[in-house]
């Protein structure tokens, strides 16, 4: 069960109207790594865990906070649409080329569809969608797409606080990058910890039998580029990161295997096929078939 | 400039027809995780790549790979397809339960679209987006999102392992795994190697100046559910991972600020507000700022 | 901000597993009218409302109980999903054509990439999308589309309802559809209210000066299908619902106006026009306009 | 059958060329209640329809009406477009700061896709979908979907409205208002019709059986945040709209119900669980599972 | 405008239900090639064509046949659905394999959403998008777009053909065949037409400057695979079907030109470049262009 | 097997930044007819092809070049990006009415999710996606949308020429140009072949056994808009283009058939009918229903 309280966790008050940069920030509410993802990514991570206990409770004590995220950058969004020029027509305005240069950069639909209010899309105007998230089960790999969304996060965060001189907006973000410090540090603990009490190790899912696996291309590099220099990284020779190999470099791939020939489906899915010299032929199979209908 | 050679970096070839297994093959061909998505991840990370040498030289040389397994997934799926029962009508067939079962389970479009042939598609036959890569031009986050990528592919693999008794499919599939093996050893040695060469540190991106963030929360777990387990973890105490803190535990978050007041925007926009107690003083006000019009 | 309590606020636990079963469920929690739709559209409504008060109370307050909506079902369908044949290879079962007839109904992404969890899609496989919500700043309109969805999610409600024997999960549906039939009538009230207390009439929005409208055709049906009994309908005689006006009937459209002439856009569109008569023409127009260049 | 005439319901011509306005107009074209999905909703309602006469005649109606809305609008957006300034470079007016802003704020796709046409999507660009649009068969629910399409819509137009001096584009969109005042009133003419007729009544779907679903909360409010004047609502107490109850008041949740614990699928699937301590364990289980394949 | 009929141009009646070919019936209806596309497609070239006449009376005059067989085909989808199992349960039948398998088969939504009624979707229930058109305003291309949307629509529809026994299908099928194969012929004939006219030649488009493109590469195949056959084809000697040049062979690509080098944006973008050793370096240099702010 | 060379097969460097320009040339990578859809429509033709020699040797041998055309595109856009203003703020620079409306013009995403480089994804931000394209395995319906797809791209290329001043820019698209006559060339040769060796001909599939279509229509125009002057055309007389037939011009349609009765599915999916007069003896007919369960 959600329970709101209506107060934000840090405030969220700019100090002037700027629709711009309103739209902008719609990219860290509504976008792929956006408050909106790793809010419904815990979420379902914790919905769908196996096992009680820390890892669970974990999860289900940030998804609430990020929706509290989603809410403060909406509430922001809204007041910095507030009094902004949307495109609403006032004479002496509208001939202003900085004015117009404002409208030309803002998100039409906050002002035609939201009527000055925050909308569910990122910067582009793409709408939130579902495959924005992860959640496999297995806790190593979806840690680690935890670290990374709060990595992605926090670089656009970032890269955010660069294009505004709003102290209030900045104030803000200043939370928000903490915040994704925190979580960063946080996800990258409980990978570690899955890892020293056994639960999931490397290569995931570590349970799988190696033997089933095709061992002998398992840690080499193979080399698809002209590029020599990536034979001088840690991840061409010495110990793998598993524990289980060494690291080999193949300049360039091994000779390959023939592909096998090319399939032949039923004459009746009017593929192209270089058997019949004619059409007539494949019309006469085509048919034979057809009589049995 | 990328070149083509007709052949295979293993064999693809199934033992028998199954336009089922066909289907459940797309999710790791053009799903979130599949080939696709690692193939133009790894290339548009290499395009938009800030310096040459040794991990640009990684994302060219896996690219290119990956690219190739593209290929022999839709080869295969095309050999999956090429006899299997699709829908086409065969009297003594279409009235066994077993074969309308399977035909219930294809993806539709393998058959009428198609004509038995790969698409560039998912298991349940959501086309391959754009918006399943990752690309920041930060390396450290971006090696991490591959680690991960890499991590979800090998589960989702070893899934769908257990789901055929194809010795032919499971020979690719074991291929694949160990490639995936590598390739998840290889994004954690290079993520190390960038923090080890001073790159790119914990938390990313770790040249923002710190001081301009809200250190206060910056370690905080706050609790934002009711489980009081995550206290347990190592990421609600001790050391943090970027050696920049000390992780504290907040068993429920603090009090918030008070919401800013609603928005009120341009009457023009036809928001409901409580201003006007009556419809027709709202219409008053917009019809003076029509007559400007 | 957003609290959770790992409680739920009704029991949400299978007789037995059912992956089929699961696989529908995901329209009521992913899908256009799922819960998923309602949990944002309250919110983005709340966070964008222009007034405090009732109205804003009433959608913070139901907001988050649809939040708890998404996890009860995410909740049962991991449940129906835990012990259902989701494609793992058994011999016995197998060849079972009933077993085989399951799995082909099931969403494959259930098993492959979600280890038998539930996500964040539709019944077919699609992913929720922002442009699933409506949060327009005008209540009327709003609490219309409100009630819509409501209604349109009981519905659906009600038709899976007879499509199980579970009664672990008829009894969740019993009272998610009592809480439609609330939030139905709710809405309803709602937007009964807005009008009794004139913060916003028909026709929506009311405050929209209606002498800048046409008013000779804002009261006529016009026929464009060649049905003649639209005429016997309340809506094409008698006073409107509106109280503005009185409906009338045209069995058919009035002549139209002449379409405006074919556009000319620049030449460099390479748009194909009439008025070259010879290619050779326009390529010298095209030229022409090059020169500059 | 569908036919078309050249001719225009009204006239559909602009002053003078905007581009920026052209863009704005694809939102109420082809965006999520622009009239591509009002005519597409309408006539996949009468497609559907489950009883001939009046009401199946008023949808057939109006749907081949909004066709012609969709052509007006492209119309307009054609001639909007087809002296604008569109990024073809003009030595004297790239460097116009004016006109810069002015392209700024386009759509891109407007010119180099469409050589100066309208195009299927909306404001931001994103194209029309099917999922904007509803047709349950059930009429009640169908009718107040489009009395909410028609209000939403009619909120745009109004909002489009002063955002141009424009006289060809008002004019236009002072019978489009009108138009939408109409079916705005019709569908709640119809609306009311269907509950008069004892078609349908609330809540929607009437004909449900109401000892089935769970009594006890089908007229509760229950608080889930901590606004408390939505009790002061005629949705807290007093009869409710359907005439079935009575409305009460929970100022707060009652306690919940324990989740149900979290579930363990097939170790196949590769979940993390804690029931082994190590990963070895599971992988013995995983290996004994796969003896039989 | 738009007018409608209650008539059909064909009978559209099954001989009796089948809710799998129902789904199947989708794609033609809402696929990448269904009927919506073509008439959408053809619709939006008449409204942005740049000039009348024939051509245009041409697009116009079939977009608004291809509306009718849009409800052609919704209307059969409707009638195959009605007494077809979609889900109710029925004891007896339930438990019946075939059963089961029909329904593991069906679109969910028909029955869930549409209450067994037609959908703006695919096969696979992907909604209809507004991507799957084209209308560039050049009508050489357009027309090539739109006889290979006939092509495809035939292929498919013929594939459909062969998947069912039912004559009411079928005979909607012949029918929809015959009139692909008139909008294939026709296509083709105004696509030579226009050719000879002068109007837009080969390679469209025609006027723009020949010498402004890099004519030494505009008629040489460069073989960037190592299949050696395709030197045989009449791409790759000859005059060219423009009649403008001569076809050359290059077996492999000529060598390429070096990569420029990698860009190095503001340091504020928090790329990782080669240029700092340290991370310390790079924030200081963040932090100098942060004291600007 | 796919090979990278860190070469370009042309210089693609512009002169000078330009992120506006940056934003549209994402069109021709990453949209409808950009180069990753016609990279991967030929890879996927070649992958499904049913036949080896010369006709798949071309798909294949060109597939490979066009994921360099993607390569030349995204390098490009990552240098136009580089030194360009992305909305950093910069004192001096922000108050620039000219700068503000180059922002405003700008991909957002470029900045805030790429740092400055190239994304997959069309000039409006929409993702690739895989519906863009095409692959049925019948080759003549392939290569004409092959011939589609080049010269929609060349038109657009044509467009873009147009709008910048940059040489660098403007050799590289006078490149693209001629490889799009070529391509053009190729597809309209390769196509004609296919004829002249009789394995397709018009009408797309040649081999569907013509009488079992409906022939009375197979060459009949049927004008369903009031436009007189289609009946002109070389497709309203004379032989038509597969050499089968005579078209015929029909000035209206002929009368159609009566639509079939609306359906009444089982009424436990709560569509509306007429069939009883009062909500209760539905409600009595699905309590009947319901007491089987």
């Amino acid at each position: 069960m959600y329970f709101h309280r209506q107060e934000l966790q840090h405030s969220a008050t700019p100090e002037k109207p700027d629709a711009v940069y309103a739209r902008k920030l719609q990219e860290v509410l509504g976008g792929q790594y956006g408050e909106i993802s790793v809010a419904m990514q815990y979420q379902f991570q914790a919905w769908n865990m196996h096992m009680p206990g820390k890892y669970r409770d974990l999860v289900f004590g940030i998804g609430a906070e990020e929706m509290g995220h989603v809410e403060m950058l909406a509430i922001m969004i809204a007041q910095l649409l507030e009094k902004a020029p949307l495109g609403i027509t006032e004479e002496a305005v509208q001939n202003d080329p900085t004015v117009a240069a404002v409208i030309g950069g803002t998100d039409i639909q906050h002002g035609i569809v939201a009527g000055a209010g925050a909308r569910p899309v990122d910067s582009m105007g793409n709408p939130w969608q579902g495959s924005f998230i992860t959640a496999s089960g297995n806790l190593l790999a979806d840690f680690t797409a935890n670290a990374n969304a709060e990595m992605q996060g926090r670089v656009q965060v970032a890269r955010l606080y660069h294009q505004t001189d709003d102290h209030g907006v900045k104030d803000l973000l200043a939370f928000l990058l903490a915040r994704d410090t925190m979580h960063q540090n946080q996800w990258m603990a409980a990978a570690a910890e899955l890892q020293e009490e056994g639960l999931e190790k490397l290569p995931v899912p570590s349970n799988f039998p190696l033997d089933k696996e095709d061992r002998d291309v398992a840690y080499q590099y193979i080399n698809f580029s002209d590029g020599k220099k990536a034979g001088d990284g840690s991840w061409a020779s010495g110990p793998t990161p598993d524990g289980k190999g060494e690291f080999s470099y193949l300049p360039e791939p091994p000779a390959g295997v023939p592909m096998p020939p090319p399939t032949h489906p039923d004459a009746r899915f009017y593929g192209t096929t270089e058997l019949p010299n004619t059409v007539e032929k494949l019309a006469g199979r085509a048919q034979d078939a057809l009589h049995k209908e």
